[in-house]
């Protein structure tokens, strides 16, 4: 991790923006730059990942052809896992397999599991070796579980040792354990029954008992733990790590910090999705079809609760044909409700998300996000009764009846009303999610909308009834 | 942490329920379960900081001073910076910077810059130690900058030590580092020339100089470095922690793996209340003054914006006024295209906030989401067509010169074009603010629903325009 190596990750950042090479274009563009593709990916494979993401998928693969298994195997870890799998199709199968043993089993795992059951098969019957069965087992969980995230090349030590004899048994494993952070102990069964920090183990007396200084009963999680509990439990208590056992207490594995990190980056960028009826999962490479089945219901509803919004217009066309500059002024009430709304949603959703919010003081939260609303509103009704004036007076929109103060005092009242509502409901939408069980970001953008829409268009045409 | 220790959480969360109880009734409450607050504080602070969040701050404050100042230094670290501050001012001075002196000096930081500069003052008064120079020190950086998030209870041990003599001079120093996953190698300037991870370390020879083994010119960041950035390169090169180095290259601090995971939450869940124009660094707890500052200029523009829809819908009023239906059937066009947009809006930011999105790679992404948006735009088309026709036929809605399927035709088609539209113009948006330099989420959902707006209603009056 040598500061000069910042200087492939540019020459990475080069090839991109000339995407699309064949291997010896980019070979002897390195070269020409005084950078090798071996040394590279040697020295910072997150860089030679950026390369390959440039460049087209064969062109990708027969340039890790050119690498040592080792060294191919960091790399393919720091690609996307579904590119990572094309390559590996595009390589000779006994590199693939040797690739893949090579890495932990947990990134071998994220991996496989965007091929074919039968690809998977075809690779994994061509090593013999314990960690096929490994792989094979953790292929088992759900990737969103602590099953689907654990490493299982752990440092297990058996209850009885001493320290000394610890740290000298990890002299001769540790460079087969991914994430030394912890040392967990076991009793004869394999049940968890301990934990020391490495630190801890290191600086105790030699001669002490593990079980004198390690921590009894840890924090565990099982195979099918939800990883937003894995990843709350790790913060909540400052782990860098949590242990994976089976529902008889037995060690099967360790979530890392790395996977903690990703799995906490996901989680918190999902609300966003989730709000607006998109998959929580999707990512801009996900298969068309899937996201396309994933979107549709919801905009599907969308449409049959938009028409609620045409309901209401339509209970007041006899309004608009009298006075028709209402129904060019009635979508930027809603506009600006539906912003409005969605800035105190996105507040909420993230407190609601960072755990924050105890139900105690929902009521508290609800008056603030109103209060805001009120003064936005307050402020934006002002604002935009002079620009409808002005509008007005200046012949762009024209009336028919009624005054411009009486078309302004309309937009103003809609205004304050439809900000004040919106920040209300994108506060309590996604509380009242939460507290009927769900989360609390689903579709909630939908539902906000919803309601902005009702308000801007119907709020607004009633104010109109009753001042016009 | 062990296992039995949810128990108290649990408890907590029944306290919460209860809201705003006196600290007697919360000590009388949690010993009427066999649990004791002394003994929950120190054993579980984050259980003791949830039970603290329950009630009110002056109760708050009263059960702090019954720990012990180690025990109340780590449950105030586990309570919101806003509240921990609070309490902070609730108990005697003397207790407060002792306290505060117990703590990481970063954390110590984080709640002191809740505070007013006389209020700071005051507590580091109190104090003759160098740890208050180091938080004054630490003070003076912006809290989302490298300076703001490193400890300064680091590792640093100067080079031409042998190994066995770094482990000896750690087994003294180790309870006062925070974070002892590496061990940072400075020369006599205090220049970081080097970095070992402890367990390399512990592995290597005693004998061996930590010259031959530790890797040289390690990646560094400044303190003013963006806490982005930080995560960024924590995640590429999967590290524990990034040292953080004055411009002359001395050694500062270290950026944790902790730090780095809320940073990696804050950031993610940022870009939902950027794109609707809320404050990233916005929460529930923000003061309501700052948030409506910083909320207010973004809806001023949306209003502006608005009004280009307005002038839109203002030149087609005739067309209106001739068959109202269409003033009831607009809106539901625009916000089927406004969720639709948004659908792509937030994968294809994740995507951007990922660094998953290569620039060469730009236009297949926007064919993609453009594909799922003519897909969803062809069901929905269909689907809307015959509910159209449903309304109608059953006299829900009513026409005045045109026949059911001409109306029905011309939902089909705005919707189909909208929501193709929408899906483009949710990924080029912030596709295109990432090209011009700027965060791909600002304000993007306000451009993105005045498109889907203008489309909605500007372009289902034109095709109505066309077909009637």
């Amino acid at each position: 991790m040598p500061r000069r190596l910042l200087r492939p990750r540019e020459l990475a950042r080069q090839l991109r923006l000339r995407a699309r090479r064949q291997p010896d274009e980019v070979e002897e563009y390195l070269e020409g730059h005084g950078a090798d593709w071996a040394a590279i990916a040697e020295a910072t494979p997150a860089d030679a990942a950026d390369i390959l993401e440039a460049i087209s998928e064969s062109a990708a693969g027969e340039l890790v052809t050119e690498l040592t298994v080792d060294d191919a195997a960091e790399v393919l870890e720091e690609l996307r896992d579904d590119l990572a799998a094309e390559i590996l199709l595009e390589l000779d199968p006994q590199m693939a397999s040797r690739i893949l043993m090579e890495m932990p089993p947990e990134e071998a795992v994220d991996i496989l599991e965007r091929l074919e059951r039968s690809e998977i098969n075809a690779l994994l019957e061509l090593v013999e070796d314990e960690s096929a069965d490994e792989i094979r087992d953790l292929l088992t969980f759900a990737p969103d579980s602590a099953g689907g995230l654990m490493t299982t090349d752990i440092a297990a030590l058996p209850i009885g040792m001493t320290a000394g004899e610890a740290i000298e048994r990890l002299r001769l494993l540790h460079e087969e354990v991914e994430d030394l952070s912890y040392v967990y102990i076991v009793d004869e069964a394999e049940r968890l029954v301990g934990v020391l920090s490495f630190r801890d183990l290191v600086f105790n007396r030699p001669g002490v008992g593990l079980e004198e200084v390690m921590i009894h009963n840890p924090v565990t999680v099982q195979t099918d733990t939800d990883r937003e509990v894995v990843a709350e439990l790790t913060q909540r208590y400052n782990l860098f790590g949590v242990p994976v056992v089976s529902s008889q207490g037995r060690l099967l594995g360790m979530v890392t910090h790395e996977s903690v990190i990703e799995t906490v980056q996901a989680e918190a960028s999902e609300d966003f999705a989730t709000s607006v009826g998109a998959g929580a999962e999707e990512t801009v490479y996900t298969h068309v079809a899937r996201s396309v089945r994933v979107r549709l219901p919801w905009l599907g509803l969308n449409l049959l609760l938009a028409l609620t919004v045409a309901f209401v217009i339509e209970s007041q066309t006899g309004l608009i044909s009298r006075e028709p500059i209402l129904a060019a002024l009635m979508p930027v009430i809603a506009l600006l409700g539906g912003n409005g709304g969605s800035q105190s949603l996105a507040v909420v959703i993230r407190g609601l998300a960072t755990d924050s919010i105890p139900s105690g003081r929902s009521r508290e939260i609800v008056a603030r996000q109103a209060t805001i609303g009120l003064f936005n509103g307050l402020a934006l009704a002002v604002f935009a009764a002079l620009v409808t004036m002005a509008l007005i007076g200046l012949g762009v929109f024209s009336t028919s009846q009624a005054s411009s103060a009486q078309i302004a005092a309309v937009v103003a009242a809609a205004a304050l009303a439809n900000l004040l509502i919106a920040s209300t409901s994108g506060t309590v939408i996604p509380l009242g999610m939460r507290r009927i069980g769900l989360d609390p970001a689903l579709a909630s953008s939908i539902f906000l909308t919803l309601i902005t829409d009702i308000v801007g268009f119907g709020g607004f045409l009633l104010v109109a009834g009753l001042l016009l």
